[in-house]
């Protein structure tokens, strides 16, 4: 099974000049789902996580297979007034403007080893925002794991220090 | 184990007088998630589901669950401008207002043996309007589940016909 053919390219979304790397027919399909998500398990080559965090929304998706695989607890990384428990949030810098992401301040324990999961790795700016929650919390990232990576945006060069893996690669 | 300790009360959220039941706790544990994943999957009692469709962005949790434990594909329905490829919508009445979701249109095939999963039945307007995605492309709609039913609300009497199950009633 080759799963780049689960992965639609839409052209010109969200805006013009942008290639879209559409996951819904991977979604769509139980086997190329799967797949994918004992390719990611396999990249941890064994190493124990208690957390998986997951950051709204696409994040939310295989970072719930990847907990319930791994016997792991799930943690949803939000956009601000969305989580209803107390907080801790980071806010970061865009091409314009900033965004801000929260967490639930209880949702991880100092020592935890934490697996931080998103469906596309970028410019890298959500990811880093995702391991200063996580850090702030006392967590430990063990790796940041996604279902592809944009290697022209270079996101590898924000996330210095980490382990990260990617299914697919462009 | 009770699946009630892992839902906790928020009072107040997201507005004043609204006592919000908040899943996180459950997410965060993953006995809690397995038991109420498998609740589930027995209120199925065996029928074949091709696809579980889950609605932003809360049912995309145990929507992805639902799936791959069915071995079915996954389909989330979406806010506007979300979907990257070709959609069908429909718009339902808010208290104040209206509100629009979205589904791809080859998301689903006629004749689909379809599963409804969200976090909450509550007025069950959004519950309604997938119904209605997941009719115009020819799916047939076989049970609408829930990890709670917020009676109260009435929610059930919006999906009059259908096949509903939740696990935990308030």
């Amino acid at each position: 099974m080759s799963l780049e053919n689960y992965i639609r390219d839409i052209q010109d979304f969200p805006k013009e000049g942008i290639l879209f790397k559409d996951i819904t027919p991977l979604l769509n399909n139980a086997e190329a789902t799967q797949e994918c998500l004992q390719i990611l398990v396999k990249s941890l080559n064994g190493h124990q996580i208690n957390k998986v965090v997951g950051a709204e929304s696409r994040g939310f998706l295989f970072g719930m297979l990847l907990a319930q695989e791994l016997n792991a607890g799930f943690v949803p990384v939000r956009k601000p007034k969305k989580l209803p428990y107390e907080t801790v949030s980071v806010t970061y810098d865009l091409e314009y403007g900033t965004d801000t992401l929260e967490i639930h301040k209880d949702a991880i324990q100092k020592g935890d080893k934490v697996l931080i999961h998103d469906d596309v790795l970028a410019t890298g700016g959500t990811a880093k925002a995702v391991c200063e929650l996580v850090e702030k919390l006392g967590g430990e990232i063990v790796q940041l794991n996604f279902l592809m990576e944009l290697k022209f945006l270079n996101g590898r060069e924000k996330l210095n220090g980490y382990d990260i893996f990617a299914v697919l690669t462009y």
